[in-house]
């Protein structure tokens, strides 16, 4: 199995860390976004919606999507459990993981690609160009804020995003924070059940991948 | 198990859709969108997010959005299969689905909440008001040409969004489609493949609910 990766895109880094999670190596190829290689044609050969990351398996079949991605490594890697356990272990997994989603990794995202010069016209990932929206940029600084104190006081009595164990929401929720950095959004003292979880889950190996 | 359940509320047509696929029957207590019921305190006792749908399982626990909700059905009733069968089948319907969600509902949602007089003040669901942004309204509408043309080009050569079987993919692209006709993008023949799929979706029991 070959990773198409590069190391800043935070969706590339969700599935890194599941896989560090699981102990899966993953033969890393990386696409320069940086350079914006996966615009040019041999990567559009690879993934024709030239989004990063992308699954190669062995028998030249092609899985995009981080989470479709952490869905295959889950099912062939069972172990350890990261999307809940039980039919009502994986409807909460998948409830906060979507809240991650939602709240968190979306606001960001419009925050990021909607002010940065770099996304100036790349206002979305894909094949199509937008223009940058400033008033979006603007929606999600506020829904950042919003993000980290719903966190606050979900994580004030819960260890973890999902609840008493780790899972694929504790990654989304610290891709998306830390993705907020680019934009100066950072956890503080301000949210201190968010920081006791931030530091706790920022220092798992996994976090470093 | 009971449903707080809106008719025209997309995320919640898009459970009702689930269950009848499932045959599984439930209690539907309806909170009245139109008149901002979930703005009300009652509840807002019930779901402090003020999102329907949502499930109340008969010990308590809500379970709320609406992929969590599917999830937890699937859980309980694994017949007919909607997420996929095997590692690389349960991969390819989650890698659908999320385009489904991403290239279709989002947009939409864009579109429809970022426009018309009723979502003014509330261009986004939750407990925060969020003025409208008419330029991610343009974005949106946009965005839904290039999802009917990423369809039509996807349905060419599969019978259904994810391939051979129906799957949630298909609930998921269907009730973005339908959530179009607000901002008046509908389906028509420029798209035969889509069409045709739509058509035969559309005619689904389920497609009722």
């Amino acid at each position: 199995m070959k990773l198409y990766d590069f190391e800043r895109a935070p969706n590339a880094r969700r599935v890194r860390m599941f896989a560090a999670e699981k102990r899966i190596d993953l033969e890393m190829i990386t696409v320069d976004l940086g350079a914006k290689e996966q615009m040019g044609d041999a990567y559009k050969a690879v993934n024709p919606r030239l989004q990063v990351p992308a699954l190669l398996l062995d028998d030249g079949t092609l899985i995009t999507e981080s989470v479709a991605i952490c869905r295959y490594l889950d099912e062939t890697n069972p172990e350890p459990v990261l999307f809940g356990t039980g039919a009502l272990g994986k409807a909460n997994v998948e409830m906060w993981h979507r809240r991650m989603e939602l709240e968190g990794m979306q606001p960001t995202a419009d925050a990021v690609r909607n002010s940065i010069e770099f996304f100036a016209n790349r206002a979305l990932a894909g094949p199509t160009n937008f223009d940058q929206i400033p008033d979006l940029a603007e929606r999600g600084l506020k829904r950042i804020d919003l993000f980290h104190g719903l966190l606050d006081e979900r994580l004030a009595d819960n260890r973890y995003v999902a609840g008493d164990d780790f899972s694929i929401a504790d990654i989304a929720g610290l891709i998306a924070i830390d993705f907020g950095k680019v934009v100066k959004k950072r956890v503080d003292d301000e949210t201190p059940n968010l920081k006791r979880w931030y530091d706790e889950v920022s220092a798992r190996p996994s976090a470093k991948s």
